[in-house]
């Protein structure tokens, strides 16, 4: 158990790492960043007890997480190495050039919590930030098994659920399950920016499915530049896999070949409701309810509490806002046929008019 | 104003058109579907007054709804003509295929309500899908004026929103605004499900990107691949641009030009503004709340409730379901920063992790 940890690096997420770990326990959290201001207000929200060097911040330290950008963490790291005698740890979003800079030290192991937060600074640091995210880890070939268990137990008390994998194999994991979707999202919204089709603006017709896909566009370039840059090899592999995809397709809708668009879209189900079982027990029960609702306060919590009330527990729920004069429709998935029946009954009764269909069919 | 009113088809689309128009005073309603359990369902859910044949369902009648699959569109559209002496439209989702076919017949106008629903069957029908939703109306050439403003008139008081465009221009739209990404939501999900990497599945380790980007895949192969087969050329060409898109960064990337990657974000960011600037009055205001949860029922409930009852309006409303152990975390839209700092104050009276940030940076 640690009970002196260090924080290099006090902005959301080192701060957040300070206040979950002061949660868990830890007795003594000291704390540095190069920016005084930052620093300040990681003391100031009482996340962290200020030290006035890195060196007096790591020196006695059990852990010592770095929490620096993407592109100064493996300088940072190894000042951190150098300078401290315990485990050393980071929450970059990418993890083989970190491992190949320290080349092995039998006291560094990467870290990677995946807690997809945009907010910046300590004064949105939150203790919960972690809970239940996944928190890869990458031991070396060097790392000392009982450092690499401290630190597992240590991400399990801030709430996460630590994954153990290679530093390289992270970055083609990631790279694959968000890099390449962030990279599409913005791909996808400039190609639909860019167009004008005789005077209509695509943006302006965009439905559920564009807005679903470029949800997570244009996200803070400061943070995405490095990274996009720093997993640039991995990246650009599955870029050239994602066209090679795109060519398939577009041959078979040149060939006006129906079957492989019906075992392609089947394919994709399949994929989709493997992905899910990761979320859900049951994804092939889960029920889609589609209720139009207008855009005024308290209707939402009607519906949330009239379910709630029945004991009908809403597996997801997402509210897509049409505009204020038009309302939106929220979909509202919740677990079994006789669940969604009922609560669709009950939300007729509320003069709501609802649409129940298969989450996966 | 439109009296007799026609439905050829009558699944969840024709029957819901029924409902809706029952419900704007359409004094006779008659329907027809060649699966007589189709026509018999909606005949009992009180949508339509089913008739013995496509001739006598239409005969009288001063406007006539074909709610077709696409694949039978065209062919259906001329035998309505061919039967009726009033105006006739349809409900599919191209429209370049069935103008063609009917070659600027004064009284046809091809139609196509953005409903965006995935149930199926006139069991499922409700008056109230077409609120607020966007409603394609493709004029021709030789279109009554006359027709025209009475379809416009019909199709608004069903709640739906008519815009006018010519039917390829709206295939085009489409490709770009539905079909491109329903094509890329199914390419994503199937690359990521052929991977494994290093015994990692990446379906396995989907975040939240990986999510938001592939929540259409997989979506009804009974409908999609004639969708995707009737549209190919104009989606061919959006999958081109797409390719074309995807070198152009694998090029920067290779460069590593951190000047294009920050130019490109700019513009997804300019262009996300854009789009959310239809659903939102002050898009750059928005910000998000994020809040973990526990996976249980009435937390929903308690949460709407909190902030409906201090009258704060929420925008949009999103459960990224973790798994039933590790809860999930929901994000919660609002305008302005005062009433997002009152909500987060409120949410941790509750006992919540807030954290707040802006949506558009």
């Amino acid at each position: 158990m640690v009970s002196r940890l260090a924080i290099v690096g006090t902005g959301l997420i080192g701060a957040s790492v300070a206040l979950a770990a002061r949660r868990a326990g830890v007795a003594s959290v000291r704390g540095f960043d190069p920016d005084p201001d930052a620093l300040a207000e990681a003391a100031q929200g009482g996340a962290v007890e200020p030290a006035g060097s890195l060196s007096e911040a790591v020196a006695n330290a059990e852990l010592a997480v770095v929490a620096a950008p993407v592109a100064q963490l493996s300088s940072s790291v190894a000042e951190v190495l150098a300078a401290s005698s315990g485990t050393v740890t980071d929450v970059g979003s990418t993890k083989g050039a970190v491992a190949r800079a320290v080349r092995d030290d039998a006291r560094f192991i990467g870290g990677h919590p995946v807690c997809g937060s945009e907010a910046r600074g300590a004064a949105n640091a939150r203790a919960e930030l972690f809970e239940g995210a996944t928190w890869f880890l990458t031991p070396g070939a060097a790392t000392e098994p009982a450092r690499y268990r401290e630190l597992h137990a240590f991400v399990s008390s801030l709430g996460a659920v630590p994954v153990a994998v290679d530093p390289e194999a992270h970055d083609r994991l990631v790279a694959l399950t968000s890099h390449l979707p962030h990279a599409l999202a913005n791909l996808l919204v400039n190609q639909a920016g860019a167009a004008r089709i005789e005077g209509h603006e695509p943006l302006a017709a965009a439905g559920g499915s564009l807005r679903d896909l470029t949800r997570v566009a244009g996200a803070n370039p400061r943070i995405w530049v490095d990274i996009f840059l720093d997993n640039a090899s991995a990246l650009r592999e599955t870029l050239r896999e994602h066209r090679r995809r795109i060519e398939q397709l577009e041959a078979a809708l040149e060939a006006g070949d129906a079957g492989f668009l019906a075992r392609w879209i089947a394919e994709a189900s399949g994929n989709r409701r493997r992905m899910l079982a990761e979320a859900f027990e049951d994804p092939g029960a889960l029920q889609r309810l589609r209720v139009h609702v207008p855009d005024r306060p308290g209707v939402l919590a009607g519906i949330t509490q009239a379910l709630g009330a029945e004991r009908i527990n809403i597996e997801d729920f997402e509210l897509q806002h049409f505009s204020p004069e038009r309302g939106g429709v929220l979909n509202v998935l919740v677990t079994g046929e006789e669940p969604a029946r009922r609560a669709a009954e009950l939300l007729e009764a509320q003069g709501y008019g609802v649409v129940v269909s298969a989450v996966v069919e």
